[in-house]
């Protein structure tokens, strides 16, 4: 494949901005990878792993010369980040970004842009349970969903360099508004964590004669809670920054929640069958 | 051990009766072991894996000679099984049950029973994938909780044998009164399959431009509708059967649910933190 970009700079060499620099160097599509972080231990491994080239704690040291930032930080971070490569970044350089919402980046991240330069944002749809650049791995974006969300300023040109860079991985690449990607994640992913940390939340210290109800349950609990563990911080920032998208999914939830326990109040048999046969579809439908 | 019961008769020789046959035969606690069922080729699976003596379609046949009975069935055929059954019993027939709600149990089968004849309730909180007589199998029971749940009717001596057939099993037999066992199910079981189901059913065919949201749903939406694929049958009798106490675990889950909406409408940081911090300490009490 013909090289897409010459430096690409990795702003948190983690799991997801270290897979896909060993991908996009294995193809020869990136010319040099520079690494941008916080915690020089993790820097150091994403050096010996051999993924970047040089890696930096100076946002001013990793922008000279990259025509392709990628934010791979917390989301809520990327406007400082940013902030600070601009002033140091050639002026037409492209921008893009991993995090899990998407309008809102658009609206942080486009003012503070210089007049050439143009932002393409993406999703991957990907993870694992590891973090850090020691759980970087080349297969694991292969037939995953990968999510571009060009904003009205992202340039043709641009948006398909990414898309190309991302096909290498062997992900299905696809494209939609950031405005409809983050209504859909907030139905199948952001009212999912809701939901499962509000029942945690709810059994949490609750007592039936003396006993916790929670040490009673069994698989279902299990299965139903697994997701509750997850870091507060990043689903906090996600709230935040998705607040109107997850309010309508909060809304659809609260719906079927209703119909169900009007029907247990009721007693309503039929109900019941066809509010349980409703969820039913859906499960089998993911399966 | 000594002999606890001459005979005890099955109702519904499944995964649940098939698998306490084999133990209470092996260790001799029973003499005779008859299953009564609806589908020959079920019984016929059943003696053919000698953990039964005797299998028959016929109650009054199945109630001759049983000094115990178990009813393993759907909780809500229990009353016509039971009266079908009653007047071919010995005079002081113990019964017993293992359905997953046991205050409604009580109430729907002590006014069946003869003067000298007592119930004695169990829950065995265990179970897989499978079902029926050729998935029963010895070990089911070992390490799993099996809550004994006497009534005020319930004789002593009925309630010493019942946990003695139990405890051969492996299992952690312990006892509480049928209502507090509900209160702790409806929130530790129940409560998750509700919550589990309307969230399945919120998002059963709610399209975004065109996409169903929910196949844009990883691992997270996954395992929290998981258990959204069991019985709709099963979990409209659960629903109705302990249908008070359910109420109070969904008020419970809403006064949580109320608190995340609250927090995502009005951007608090701070509360959002708390939230997902109480969901996790429930969830990595569970691990």
């Amino acid at each position: 494949m013909t090289t897409l970009f010459r430096q690409m700079t990795i702003c948190g060499v983690g799991l997801i901005g270290g897979s896909l620099a060993i991908t996009a160097r294995r193809h020869g599509l990136v010319e040099r990878v520079v690494g941008l972080g916080r915690t020089q231990a993790n820097l150091d491994v994403a050096l010996a792993r051999g993924f970047v080239d040089m890696a930096t704690r100076d946002p001013a040291a990793a922008a000279r010369g990259a025509d392709l930032v990628m934010l791979a930080t917390p989301v809520m971070t990327f406007p400082e980040t940013l902030a600070a490569m601009v002033p140091y970044l050639p002026d037409d350089a492209v921008i893009t970004d991993v995090g899990s919402v998407k309008q809102w980046v658009v609206e942080a991240l486009e003012p503070l842009l210089g007049p050439r330069m143009t932002l393409v944002g993406v999703h991957p749809v990907a993870g694992k349970e590891t973090t850090g650049a020691a759980a970087a791995e080349e297969g694991l974006y292969h037939n995953r969903r990968v999510i571009v969300t060009p904003s009205a300023r992202s340039t043709p040109a641009a948006v398909a360099k990414i898309e190309a860079l991302w096909r290498a991985t062997g992900a299905n690449v696809e494209q939609m508004s950031p405005a409809v990607h983050d209504a859909i994640l907030a139905r199948a992913s952001h009212l999912p964590q809701l939901v499962a940390s509000a029942l945690a939340a709810a059994l949490e210290g609750e007592r039936v004669d003396g006993r916790l109800a929670a040490e009673f349950g069994a698989g279902g609990l299990r299965d139903t809670t697994r997701i509750a563990a997850s870091s507060p911080e990043m689903w906090r920032d996600i709230c935040l920054t998705n607040r109107a998208a997850i309010g309508e999914a909060l809304r659809l939830f609260r719906a079927a929640f209703d119909d169900f326990e009007n029907a247990v109040a009721l007693g309503d048999a039929d109900q019941l069958i066809a509010l349980f046969e409703r969820g039913r579809a859906l499960r089998q439908r993911l399966k």
